[in-house]
């Protein structure tokens, strides 16, 4: 029996690389199959289902992995000064990770459900409902819907906008400045 | 051997009642079992299994049945005169539709995904657009972003508003007037 040491750097190795392999193939199609993705990993069926007990199961630890990564990359956006400024680079910075990441959330939203998902982004909700309420404060945005309403529209838009351009009705390169458009009118007071 | 005509009215109605329990315990429960189910319409599991191979094809008729409810009703609203009376009007008789069918919309997002969704209320929407393209042909609604987003915008501030009622985030006497005020400020010229 070897020590259990380069097992653990072993089934570390393993999990990173079919927690990778899950969130590119979900990139390609959110119904990529358990076989495939172990065969994208380079490991077999047994050894992924030692890792994840199922699907969901997957899918919920690539989405956290995804989320983890967009939280870092959020965590660096300057929130000071005018707030509709600062909305408007929070909500520019999480575009970025929603395209980004658009066909694994595909594929989380339809093992998951919409609770779970939104529950998932409780981190970045935080920042941007922070945001609202300084406005709403300084008389930036309007004061006549709650917070956590207009924190729910600004959610909302962004991740229609990801189903709007991922089923061709909305095109790529137009998608930031609706988005930008949209929430500015509904938020602005 | 009995004739068929006798079988196949008991096959109808078996159909309507475990849809309709299907409605009803979604209303309660999005999770609910396919065993609770059958108990519910007073019928056996092998009937069930008969009538609908699983959760997903069951989950699927209980929102067609839904939707072509709500299409007959949302087909009496008036679209004619003011392009923004008439939007709210179709949106005050849609969000009656969202809040009586808000668990089994749940239930079926969860087990069919956004697209399928979404393409499940291609009839409502259509009516939503056409009242939009009117408006931004007469002056009453933003031209500067096209009628498929600010379309897919309404869609997804009522749905939202489910959602946020749902989770207790949004008091249900609030949503109307939230969801109107949101879509108002965000497509209104």
């Amino acid at each position: 029996m070897t020590t259990t040491s380069p097992r653990r750097s072993d089934a570390r190795r393993n999990r990173e690389a079919i927690l990778a392999s899950a969130l590119t193939l979900f990139a390609r199609d959110p119904n990529a199959s358990m076989s495939a993705i172990a065969a994208a990993a380079g490991v077999g069926r047994v050894t992924l289902y030692g890792h994840f007990a199922g699907r969901d199961e997957l899918v919920e630890a690539a989405l956290a992995a995804a989320v983890e990564q967009s939280d870092r990359l959020l965590a660096e956006v300057d929130l000071s000064g005018d707030p509709l400024d600062a909305l408007v680079r929070l909500i520019r910075s999480s575009w970025r990770q929603v395209e980004a990441n658009s066909a694994a959330l595909d594929a989380a939203l339809a093992a998951l459900g919409t609770d779970h998902m939104r529950a998932s982004h409780d981190g970045v909700l935080a920042r941007v409902q922070e945001i609202i309420e300084r406005g709403q404060g300084s008389g930036t945005f309007r004061a006549d819907l709650s917070a956590d309403w207009l924190t729910a529209v600004v959610y909302s838009t962004l991740h229609t906008a990801c189903a709007e351009v991922t089923s061709g009705r909305l095109a790529a390169d137009e998608a930031e400045s609706a988005i930008i458009a949209t929430v500015t009118s509904a938020l602005v007071a």
